[in-house]
């Protein structure tokens, strides 16, 4: 399956396609980080992103789109473009049917760590380990969309496996 | 000019549009409360508030669009959702070229009540004054919408006037 991680943010906002399964190697597809202009409106920054989104959408056709799941215990300042981001990328995927899945970062470091409260830079060399890349993406809003679409592809398997189970064993329920 | 504010939420979302000008009589255009089911996926009811909007921005073609700005000092668990439906709704105007304006709540109730800390209750009444309403509109969320595009008729012709009487005066300054 080919998922899209999606790092929600105003001023950076990152994209990772990754492609695998569980049990098998997973693939770098691409990756790339959104820049907007402080200096621009947040609707024509929203504009942007989403612009942006529809293209890797239509270019690269995920069969599903991981976004990070916002909290606003954080950064009071920032979290609100990131939740506008957010809710943007869900209704770009979700209008054209592409089902939307929401992870937390402490679920995305633990997928890829084992750690739920791994650092940057841990997750960003297990992230580089996994798609077997030479160097660590970069920024940081890079490595945490592979992430999201990693963490995606192996809990979005696992919980595929257990409905499977549970369906196959129906009448036993 | 026609103006339609939007005061943003995910599980009730208000939409109203106000015709006027400064030192003209206000004329309601239409009102609703878009609401979406707790039980879906915030995605989907993220669709359902997209779709409504665009329905309403083909049909009654308003001049500019006032949101309500989100803080997230306020309610931590509905906050988010908040942010989301105010993203999804700045972009779907903007990127029909639709002017998008953002007003706090106390620029509102500044606005329509000369109290910039009134209560619902005030607001509510206010804008049935304003518009010559027989009775307050219902719920909450159908006047604050109201308010909102009020507020954005009279606080957008007062910032437009000092522009024009800057680019009037534009070799004095």
């Amino acid at each position: 399956m080919r998922v899209l991680g999606i790092d929600p943010g105003l001023t950076r906002c990152g994209f990772g396609m990754v492609e695998g399964a569980v049990g098998r190697p997973l693939r770098l597809v691409e990756v790339d980080v959104v820049r907007t202009s402080t200096d621009a409106s947040v609707a024509s920054r929203l504009c942007v992103i989403e612009a942006e989104l529809e293209r890797w959408l239509d270019r690269l056709v995920p069969d599903a789109v991981a976004v990070e799941r916002v909290f606003s215990q954080h950064n009071v300042r920032t979290v609100m473009g990131t939740a506008q981001a957010s809710g943007v990328a869900m209704v770009a995927a979700a209008r054209r049917g592409v089902p939307v899945a929401l992870h937390t970062p402490s679920e995305v470091k633990a997928a890829v760590s084992g750690n739920g409260r791994a650092d940057k830079a841990q997750v960003a060399f297990m992230v580089s380990r996994l798609l077997r890349l030479s160097e660590p993406p970069r920024p940081a809003d890079a490595s945490d969309a592979l992430a999201l679409a990693i963490c995606h592809i192996w809990r979005g398997s696992a919980s595929a496996r257990v409905e499977a189970a549970i369906a196959a064993n129906g009448s036993a329920r």
